[in-house]
């Protein structure tokens, strides 16, 4: 079914424990699509500068990902991140951020992906969330992130959005942001009460919650012995599980549940090298093999 | 069967985001004792002070706890421990400590100990864990916790004692001092090397890994909604783990993991108030009833 994506591109620069790469691909979603796409077709909206070097048109050769919402807009920069993980390989140190292209408008979203029916918008201004949906009448299944920056600056947009859309998908920290509750359980119950059906927390190597009206599902990550690079880790388990998602007709809290253990499953192989290098080498054979000894480790 | 612990009995302050408790019952031991017996016949040994307050040995009133191994020693003070959750709910910060009688020589094992057949030597010097193997010639499940201090000042008395035990409890940044790994399912699999058959690493709210040579099982924390002090928290894992396990003729993983499922959900009750009192209200039935509801909120 048709899952549209819209999120940052970027020119990324990445130190781990492992190493450094510089100027490599990157952006939520370049990560969300590339791991939506090992379960449904994924359009694809996003902006870049006309710097983007020519192997970012690339990466998606083969897969079933609509570029067409791509914009290469003449003048501009493309949005650059440099971060680091030598302090925390839990959690990114920005060493330097250029916003460029992703702080001037936002790109169009092409006519014929109006009918998109399952809606990932990844982090940016809540406002500018709120604008794309405008372009998207037939969506059935909104899910947005976010992020510190808006929760802290722009929380009255942030509260307009959580009423427009079905999910919100946010890390720890964040959740404890928005809801000023240390305990994460009762973070996502507050964060229910602002609008969204359901919302999951990623807790990065810990795993992730989700909370429904009614339901809670906790499920620990992936255990992975070498983690090289977690840049994408969280997009890429947005991307899994909306990917999962689109392939199915309910939003059933068990189908949510489900769909989480494969955005798990899949950020497993993301954090296995740097950028999209474990993407590329994984296949949907050896997702579902990981989902079988994730249930098995998980089995008592 | 015979499920015998050694380790602290203390007298706690504690302040947490809840409140404040003044010389409440504390200590390894204690915690360990209380929550195996849900499940089995407890031998505690352990020495106070002739200080402990009345109180301390009416707490295993009506359960299954034999507490002839508790000396009191005159002239000696209580091990006493003054804690903080005030910054950081998952991690106590060390307001005072007054190590006391827990400096002198180790409680001796009365004679009708002697058959025991599962160990559980709570943390202290591990040259002391050992000589209490010596008199427990029948033991067939040790289990140990060790903690930073020994593993940073007693690295050869800890190696040894790594040799002699079937099972190592620790928490992830034991863990990770012990083996110089940063990612916990390689550390466990270091410990592994070192002698352990199996080794479960703790890491509180974040749930519980479990390492054999050739398993691995990864664990949820009980999704709690109220912590109100998490001391003792390991050390009811510990017991809950321990005591569902001499209920049990083997050891093997699966075994290991339903024990730690039950140790996760006997911590959530030790949390979920000061001191014993959460572990006071709780009964076999409501045990019981938390491993069905973990599961169901694992369940995918």
């Amino acid at each position: 079914m048709s899952l549209l994506v819209t999120g940052s591109i970027g020119i990324d620069t990445v130190e781990t424990p492992t190493g450094r790469r510089d100027n490599v691909v990157g952006g939520s979603a370049i990560y969300f699509a590339y791991a939506a796409s090992f379960f449904t077709p994924v359009r694809l909206v996003g902006v870049v500068g006309d710097d983007a070097p020519k192997e970012f048109f690339d990466i998606f050769k083969g897969r079933d990902v609509d570029t067409s919402g791509l914009e290469i807009r003449r003048g501009s920069k493309t949005f650059r991140w440099h971060g680091s993980y030598l302090k925390d390989l839990n959690s990114a140190e920005t060493v330097e951020v250029d916003l460029n292209v992703l702080a001037e408008r936002a790109p169009k979203i092409p006519e014929k992906f109006r009918d998109s029916k399952y809606v990932f918008l990844a982090n940016t201004h809540p406002a500018l969330q709120q604008q794309m949906l405008e372009h998207l009448p037939s969506s059935q299944l909104i899910v947005a992130d976010t992020m510190n920056l808006w929760i802290q600056t722009e929380r009255h947009e942030l509260s307009k959005l959580l009423k427009r859309i079905h999910g919100l998908v946010l890390n720890d920290g964040e959740a404890r942001l928005l809801t000023e509750r240390d305990n994460l359980i009762q973070a996502a119950r507050e964060i229910i009460k602002m609008g969204p059906k359901f919302v999951a927390i990623k807790k990065g190597e810990h795993g992730s919650l989700m909370c429904t009206e009614n339901e809670l599902f906790v499920l620990p990550a992936y255990p992975a012995e070498q983690v090289v690079d977690p840049t994408g880790a969280g997009d890429s388990f947005a991307g899994g599980m909306m990917g999962y998602l689109a392939t199915h007709d309910n939003f059933s809290p068990s189908t949510i549940k489900r769909a989480m253990a494969f955005g798990t499953v899949v950020a497993s192989f993301t954090i296995s090298d740097f950028s999209l290098a474990g993407l590329q080498k994984a296949t949907r054979a050896d997702i579902d093999a990981r989902i079988t000894h994730l249930r098995e480790a998980m089995n008592f």
